[in-house]
C-alpha cells in the first residue's frame, strides 16, 4: 500500500529543495495510487530518477566586450521508449528543480503520442530580452560548444522552448553541424529556409481551437461568428487566433506581459503576427496601424472584457 | 571595490539551496579581497561555475534481487591548468551542493601542486556499509556503464575517496577497461597487483607527522618518546599512527565510529592495520589481541585521555 | 572442373575439425557443380571465408555468487549486400563450427529475401535452461558489454535465435542503449512495450501453414477439418499451430523435449501459449486443465499417432 | 550598388589563377546584378568560399611495380541545406580550379532540387585510359584509404562523373565499407548487383529528349520520325539515343574522340551500347556489326552531316 | 640521369601557378644531383606531393558586427618521420603556394633534429594587425571550429608562427579543449601560465649569437664591447638583443617596419620588449623613454649605420 | 584437491580439436598442483579463456591478378596487466589452436617482465615464401585493413614473430598510420629508419649466450676459445653467432631447412648475416664466399659435429 510513497520519500529525501520538482512527482503518484498494487516498483524507481543530467557553464561576450557566464542544462530524463526529446528554454528563471519537473512530465507525454520518443529538457538561465542578434548568436553557439557531444539524432533531440524560437534554432544547429561537420535532424524546430518542417509553430493554438470546435459541437453549437478573447500574443496565441479565423470566429483580444489590445469588431491577425514575429515588437505597437483599438495597460484585465469564449494562452 | 561581491550575489541567487558551495566560495572571496583590485573578474567569474556536472542514475541489484536506484555525480570543475583529477565518494551524505564545494577546493589545491592538473570531485549517495562484496561490485559496474564515457587519461582521471579504496577502484578499473577496451592511467588508486603505485594510502599521514615534527623543531623540541592520541582508523589515521612510531613516539589511543581504545604503553598499530584493512572489523577487535588494552564506548572520550599530542584524523 | 573443388580442399584444409561448416559448405558446393562453369571463383573463395569472426569470455556470478566463464560468438559471414543480420543462439551445444555454418546459410538466405542484408550468426554455450531471471540478466549484460563495439544498425543487426526470446533480446538491448547512449534498431525481436513489432515470433510457423495449404490446394484438397500433429512446442510450433486453427483443421498432438500431449478432438492452443510463453511450464502441464488429454512420457511417439498431415516443428 | 562586385574582387585577388573558378562566379554574380538590392551579402560572401577543401596525395602501384603518385580532391562547397553531395571525376585535366567551380555549380543545382543536400565535387588528375582493371581497383583503393574520413551518409555523399562508373564505385565502395566496417547509402551509382538504384546512367539523356519533346509541343510540332544526330557516346549520350528511339525517331550519327559512325538509315543503340559499355571499344567497332554505316574520323564532322535535330552530347 | 627532373616536370605541370612552391622543390633537386643514382625515386615521388592539404572558410564577425570569411589553411606534408608538426601564420599574404613551400622545408628541417616529427605548415589570410583583442579571439575560435577535427597529439601538432604568438595559441587551445574536452600537448606556444614551456619565444634569437660566439671565436675575436645593430624587432631580433647584452657587446640599432632607433651607446633592451610584447606599440615609441636616442624613419636605413656586426632579424 | 582438473576439463569439453591449447593449459596446471589450495578458481578461469579473438579474412592478389583469401587472427588473451602485446606470425601452419597456445605463454611470460603488459598473439596461415615483395606490400595492407580497428597504443601491441620482420612491420605500419592517421608506438619491431629501436632482433640470441656464460661461469669455466655449434640461421641463431664471436668463442657450424655449413676454424658471421638478412639466400650461398667450408645436406647432421657447446636455435 505504500510503496509508491516510499519512493517519493526517498525521492524527496535526496532533492529537498527541488520543489518544482517533488510537486509534479507528488501529483503523478496521487493519479497512480487507484492502481498502486499493479505497479511494478523496480521500473517505477527508475522513472523517478532522471536518468541523467548535464549541466554546462556558458561563457558569452556582450557587444561591449564583458564577460558573462551562465549555466546550461540538459534533463535526459527518459529512454525506454526512444531516444530523449524535449524542447531547450532561456530564460532567467530556468533551474535544475524547474527543468526535472518539466522533463518528467516530457517522458509521460511523448509515451502517450505513439511515436518511440524518450522525454528530456534543458536551456539555460540565460535572459534573451534586450540582447542584441549577434548576443544571441554568441550564446547559442556557446551553448551548443558543450551540448553538442550529449545530443545526436538516436541520442537525444532537442527542440525549442521558451526563448527559443526558429532563429535560436538556426544558430544551434548551424554550430552543431559545423563542429560534427554532419548535416542530421539532431534539432527540431529550424526555419523551412533549412530545411525545417510547414506549420509546425503553430500547431499548439491550432490544435487548440479544434479541441474547442468538437467540445462545441458536442453541445450542439456551432464556433461560426463567436467573440474570442485569448490572453497571450507568442506562438501558441497567435496559432490559436489565426485558426479562430479560419473557423468564421473572431478575435477580440489578446495580450502580452506589458498590456491588452482590444477591438470588438475583431482583430487583424496578420498585422499582429508581423508585430511580433517580423518586428519583435510589443503588442501596444498594435494601435499605430488601427487607431480604433482599445489598449489596457495590465495584461490581467483582459478576463473583464465580454466574449463568447476565453481561452488562456500566455505562458503561465 | 565590490567586484567579487557581485560575483558572489550572482552566484547565490542561482544556487539559493547550496549551503555547502556558497560558504566555500565566500571564504574563498573574503580572503582575496586584499588583493581584490589586482583581480580580473572575467577569469574569477568563470572560477565559481563548474565547467561542467554530470548527475546520472545508477540502478543496481541487491543479493535479494531487489532493484535499487542511487544517484551519480561527477562534478568537473575546471580544467585550466589540465585534465580533471579528484576522487569519488560514496557516502548517503553526498549532495551536488557537497561535492561543488570539494570540487572547487580541488582545483585550488591542484593548482598548488605545480602539476598540469584541473579539479574535479565525484562519487555518490550509495552507502557501501553492511553491503557484500558482490553487491559493492555491482553497484561500481553499474556506476561505470555511464561515468566511462565522460572520463580519460586526458579528460579526467578520478581517484578513490570516502568509501572508495583498493577494492572499489579495482572494480571500477575493471568496468572501464572492459567497456573501452584500453588500460590506461584513468584512475588513480588502483593495488599494487593491477598496476597501482607505492605507499600512496598512507602519504596524508605521513605528511601530518612530518609537519608536526617541523613544528616541534621550529619550538627547539622533538617527537621522540611522545606520547599521541589520533582520532580515527582510517587511511589517514593509521598512516599517522604507523609514521608516529617510526619517528620514535608512541600511539597511546585511537577510534572508530563505535568507541576508543587505549592504552598508555602505546597501541600495535599493525595488528590495527589488520583489523580494519585486511579483515574490515571494528576497533573494538583490537582487545581480542591485546586484553590490556581499554575501550571506551562513546567516540567523543578520547578527546578526555592524557596525551603530549593530538592529532584529529577522523572524518568530519 | 575441378575448380570448386580445390576451393572446397583449401577450406578443408585448414578447418579439419569443423564438421558442420564443412558438410554445409560440401553440400553448397554439389549443388553448384551444374553450373561450375558460370562461377567467378574469385568471389565464390570470399564466400568460403567468414569475413569476421569474434569469440570471447563472457564472465558472470550466478545467484550463490561463483563465477562462471562462457564463450560468446559472433560470426560475421558476408556483407557484400548489406550489415550483417543474423540471429543470437544460448545453448550448451553452440560450437564455431555450427555457427559458421548456421551463418553460411544465412548469407543465402538473406540474400534469397530481396532485402540489402548479410549473414551472420552468433550466440554462447551458456544453458539458459534452470537459470533465474537475474542469472540471465546478468549473463545477457556481460554478453553485451563485448558484443556491443561490433554490432550497429549498419555494421550487424541481431536477432534472436533459440534460447534468445523477447526477454533475452530486451536486457540485451537495455545494455547495449545504456553503453552506446543511443536508442537504434540495431537489434530485431524486441517486446513490443520496448517498440518491438507486431507477428514476428509466428512469422514462420504461419508461413509453414500458408505452404501446406498452397500444396494442398495444388493436389484440389483442402485443409478444413484436417487433423494435424505438430511436434515441438516453441514458437515455430505454436505459430504454426494457432494458423492451423485459423484456417480450420484442428491440432490433435503436440511435443516438447519430456513427452506429448494428444487430444483426437482437437488441442487449445491458447491455453498451451500460456503455459509455455508466459508460464514457462512443460507441456505437461496442459493436463491440468484438460484432463482429458492423453500425456505420452516420449516425445518420438507423436510419430505413431493418428493424423492427417505430420508437421515437424521442434528443434533438430 | 557595388556589392557584390567588390566580393568578387576579394575572391579575384585571393585566387587570381583560378580561371574556372572566377570566370563561373562571375556569371552568376552577373545574373544576380537584377536583384543586388535584395541580397545579403553577408550570406553572398559564404557562398563564394567552399567550406572545405581536402587535397590528397593517392600513392599507387602499376602492374609493372611501379610507384605513381596522384593528387585526389575533395571539395565541400556548401552544406547550408543538406550533406554535400557531387560527382568524383578521374580525368588528367582535374585541377582544384576547375572542381571549385563545378562544386559552386552543384550548390546551386541542388538547391532547386527540393531534396536537402548541400553541393561538392571531387576527383584526381589520374588517367583511368589505358589502365588495366587491376591497376584501377588498386587506385581507387588508395584513393578511399584517404577520402573515408571526410564522407559519410550524412556528412558528403560522392556519386560517379566522367572516369568514375559503376565499376570504381564498386571499388570505392567496398573499400569504404571495408574500412568504416558499415554498409551505407554513402556512395550513389553503385551496381544493381550490389545495391544500386535503376536506370540511373541514362537520366540525364533521358531528360534531353525530354525536354526536346516539349519544345516541339510548345511549336506545334512532333519528334516522330525526326532523323537525330547526338555527339558522343557516353552517358548521356546513349540515354538520348535510347529515348529518341522510344519516342519514335531515329538516331543517324554519333562520335567518341577518335570519329564519328553515320548511318542515314538509323543506328542500332543496343549494339552500340554493349560496344562502349561492355565491350569498352572504340565507336569505329561499329563497323564489325554493320558495314553499311560510314565513318569519319574526326569527331568535328559530325556537325557536317545532315539531320532534323543535332544534339551536343559529348564532354566538352 | 634525369630522374629527379622528370619528376620536377610532373610536378610543375599540376601547380603550373605555385611558383614558391616549385622554386623551393627546385633547388632541393639541384642540391640532390650530385647523389641521383643513390635516390630512390619511388620515395623521392611521394616527398614531392603534400600528403594531405585541407583548405576552409572561417567566417567571423568584427566588432562593428560585419561578417568576414577568410580562408584557413593546414598543409600535412609529411609524416613518414612523426606526427605533422610545423607552425600557423596568420598574414595577408599566406597562399597555398607559400605554406606548400614552408611545409616542404619543414619536412627536411625536422627531419634534423632528430626527433620523430613529421612537417606541416597551415594559417590564413586574416591579417591581425589593427585588430581588437575580441576580434582576434573570435577569428581564432572559429579557425579552430575546423582545424580542431585535423589535429591532436599523435597526428598533428601545430606551432606559433608569423601573427600567431603566446595570445593566440592561448585562443587556440581554449578552444580545441572546450571542443574535444582533452587537456593535450596538440599545441606548442601556449603561456607559461596555461602549461607552456620557458624561454622558447628567443631560441631562435639566442642560437644566432652563441653561432655568431662561435664564429668570432674561430677567428680569434671576442664579441665583448663589439657594437651590434640588429634589424627587426619581432621574437627573434629581441631574442638576439637580450643575449648580445647577456654576452657583454651593446645593441645599438633596431627597426621595425615604420622606422629604425639608434643610440651609440647601446640600447635598452628590457625597456623596448615592453614596448613590442606587452603594450604592442610601434618601436617609435622608445624615444619616449630614452630620448637620446634617434630615430630615421625609413627601416632600410639601418644599413647605413654604423657598428661592428650586422644581424638581418626582420620578416622577410 | 580437484578444482583445477575440474576447470581444465570444462575447458576441454569446449574445444575438444584444440590439441596445442591443451597441451600448453595441462602443463601450467600441472605445475601449479603443488600450491591448488592458494588458487583462486574464479581468478583461473578467466585465465583459461582467451579475453578475446578476432578471425578474420584477409584477400589479396598476386602479381598474376588471382586473388587468394587467407585468414588473420588475432588472440588477446589477457589484459588484466596492461593492454594485450605479443607477436604476428605469418606461416602456413598457423591455427588458432596454435595461437592460442602461444598467447596464453605470452600472458605468463609478459607478467614476468614487470612491465604492464598483458598477453596476445595473431598472424595468418599466408606463407611468405616465394612471394614477391609486392605481395608480401600487398598481404600486410590487407591485413591491416582489418586489424587495425583491433589494436592501439592502450588496446593492443603487435609486434613481429616468424615470417613477419622489419619489411613487414613496416608495411603493416603503414598502413595502421594512413589508415588512423596518426603516429603511434602502436607496432614494435619497426626498422631504424622509421623509429624502430636499436638492436632489438638480436635480443634474444645475446640472452641465450649471456645464460650460458653464467652457466659456465657457476662451474668455473670459461667461454673463451670454445667450439660452437647452432642449428638455425634466423635472428636468434644470428643473434646467438655474432654474440659468441664478441665473447671470444667461434661457431663451428650453422644450418637452415636445407642443409648445415662447417668450419672447424670459425665461420665468418658476418658475411652469414648479409647472406641471410639483406640478400635473402639460402645458407648454401657461403660456400661461394668461403669455398674451405663444408656443406651438409640434411640439417640434422649438425649435430653429429664435433663442439664445445652445442646450442638449438632453429625455429621447431
Amino acid at each position: 500500500m505504500n510503496k509508491l510513497n516510499d519512493i517519493f520519500d526517498t525521492v524527496q529525501q535526496r532533492n529537498t529543495h527541488e520543489k518544482e520538482y517533488l510537486q509534479t512527482l507528488k501529483s503523478i503518484i496521487d493519479s497512480l495510487k487507484v492502481m498502486e498494487d499493479d505497479i511494478n516498483d523496480s521500473v517505477f524507481k527508475r522513472l523517478c530518477v532522471p536518468e541523467r543530467i548535464i549541466i554546462f557553464s556558458v561563457p558569452w561576450l556582450d557587444d561591449k566586450g564583458n564577460t558573462h557566464v551562465n549555466q546550461g542544462y540538459r534533463v535526459q530524463h527518459n529512454s525506454a521508449l526512444g531516444p530523449y526529446k524535449g524542447g531547450l528554454r532561456f530564460h532567467p528563471k530556468v533551474s535544475l528543480s524547474a527543468l526535472k519537473a518539466l522533463a518528467l512530465e516530457q517522458t509521460l507525454k511523448n509515451s502517450l503520442t505513439g511515436l518511440s520518443l524518450g522525454g528530456a529538457k534543458g536551456g539555460s538561465d540565460f535572459d534573451p530580452k534586450n540582447k542584441s542578434q549577434n548576443e544571441i548568436m554568441r550564446f547559442c553557439q556557446s551553448f551548443m560548444n558543450e551540448l553538442y557531444r550529449h545530443i545526436g539524432p538516436t541520442t537525444d533531440i532537442p527542440a525549442g522552448d521558451m526563448g527559443v524560437g526558429n532563429r535560436e534554432i538556426g544558430y544551434l544547429f548551424g554550430q552543431y553541424k559545423r563542429l560534427t561537420n554532419t548535416f542530421t535532424g539532431t534539432l527540431t524546430g529550424k526555419d523551412l529556409s533549412i530545411g525545417g518542417s510547414i506549420l509546425r509553430p503553430e500547431a499548439t493554438g491550432f490544435g487548440l481551437l479544434y479541441f474547442v470546435e468538437e467540445m462545441l459541437k458536442h453541445h450542439n453549437l456551432s464556433i461560426t461568428d463567436k467573440s474570442v478573447i485569448i490572453s497571450g500574443s507568442g506562438n501558441v496565441a497567435l496559432g490559436a487566433a489565426t485558426k479562430t479565423n479560419q473557423l468564421g470566429a473572431k478575435v477580440v483580444a489578446m495580450s502580452d506581459s506589458d498590456g491588452v489590445i482590444y477591438d470588438p469588431q475583431g482583430l487583424d491577425i496578420v498585422t499582429l503576427s508581423q508585430i511580433k514575429f517580423k518586428n519583435r515588437l510589443r503588442i501596444k505597437e498594435y494601435l499605430m496601424h488601427f487607431p480604433q483599438a482599445t489598449y489596457l495597460d495590465n495584461p490581467k484585465d483582459i478576463w473583464n472584457l465580454k466574449c463568447d469564449i476565453a481561452l488562456a494562452c500566455a505562458t503561465e
